[in-house]
């Protein structure tokens, strides 16, 4: 059976995607204190790591990484690095030190956040980071060896978060998680690759 | 008179932008060894002196940010630090920094580049870097006080350097550098806010 390692994969979204792909694959979930392995996202030695923990994969999927949320008046240089080595290098590093570990026609499939796009209060530094992170899949896409894809999901509010996140998204449409899982589901098994899914 | 910050304006588009503005315009130049001014984009300390030594200004422009450039196969989290802090967090960290010295309905201007979008060979470190500008921009608009406005302008490979780069970006179409600067102008002179001016 195929392998999928899932970073981050305890949330509410990687629970879906986890629940979406275990029939066709092997799921091995990384995480900070939760998982079948440990990682930490800010650490190149840890990434590094797990991947010689795991061995090779199919699929390295990332539904969560850390980011900065706060008031752009009290966004720091110092803060904002939150958002810098968490979401934006956690993910990309992950790429960079993970490629050699992904088969042939595997996958990364990426996360970002629809603030990028339709902006929120507070969410500067999440939107910087999840503007870096599909741009350069959609560019390091045209560069993958042996068949390698990768795509970016860019979630919505979820509805199963809706009541904890309403105040910072008025006037938004939540989505359902399973929607949101489903375009994971689609970057890992479908065929396209430098995609950003958008599931607004 | 008004008076314009430009940093990296000894460059190509940096000259135009300070030939276009310099009418209506007190026009400071900073750059790493050249202009007014010396600073050093990685540096939080030299932003900081920078900004101390200039004063309030009504425009501040970025025409340039260091990135990284090389094949995707040699990009390793060391040298993508490159970009990482000059075109990344050298403008982020110079809006965090320098809202405080901009006059009232005052301005912003960062720049980012076509690879984002219409990715290139060589060019996912700087793609990066340019998704993650652009989106910052767009959001920190919703949130910066006093009328002030923060726009990016992405510009496509400029006739004037198609010499240069012409490998790199086959089949563009390059654009003459006074139609850049004239998207420079757009964002120091208007009324917009939160916009990318992409020049293609």
């Amino acid at each position: 059976m195929k392998k999928a390692l899932i970073i981050g994969g305890y949330g509410t979204i990687g629970s879906a995607v986890t629940e979406a792909l275990k029939e066709s694959y092997d799921v091995i979930t990384a995480g900070r204190t939760q998982g079948d392995v440990h990682v930490d996202m800010n650490s190149i030695k840890s990434i590094k790591e797990m991947f010689e923990t795991v061995g090779k994969v199919d699929a390295v999927i990332f539904t969560a990484g850390a980011a900065y949320f706060g008031p752009l008046e009290g966004m720091t240089p110092e803060n904002n690095l939150i958002s810098i080595s968490g979401k934006l290098l956690g993910q990309v590093n992950t790429v960079l030190l993970g490629t050699e570990y992904v088969n042939d026609n595997g996958s990364f499939t990426l996360v970002t956040g629809i603030m990028m796009d339709d902006p929120i209060y507070q969410g500067a530094s999440a939107a910087m980071a999840n503007g870096g992170v599909r741009a350069f899949a959609k560019s390091a896409a045209l560069e993958l060896p042996r068949g390698i894809r990768i795509n970016t999901v860019s979630p919505n509010v979820l509805e199963e978060s809706w009541d904890n996140y309403q105040e910072l998204f008025v006037g938004f449409n939540p989505v359902p998680v399973a929607k949101v899982a489903n375009a994971f589901v689609k970057s890992v098994q479908g065929l396209q690759t430098g995609e950003s899914y958008e599931v607004y």
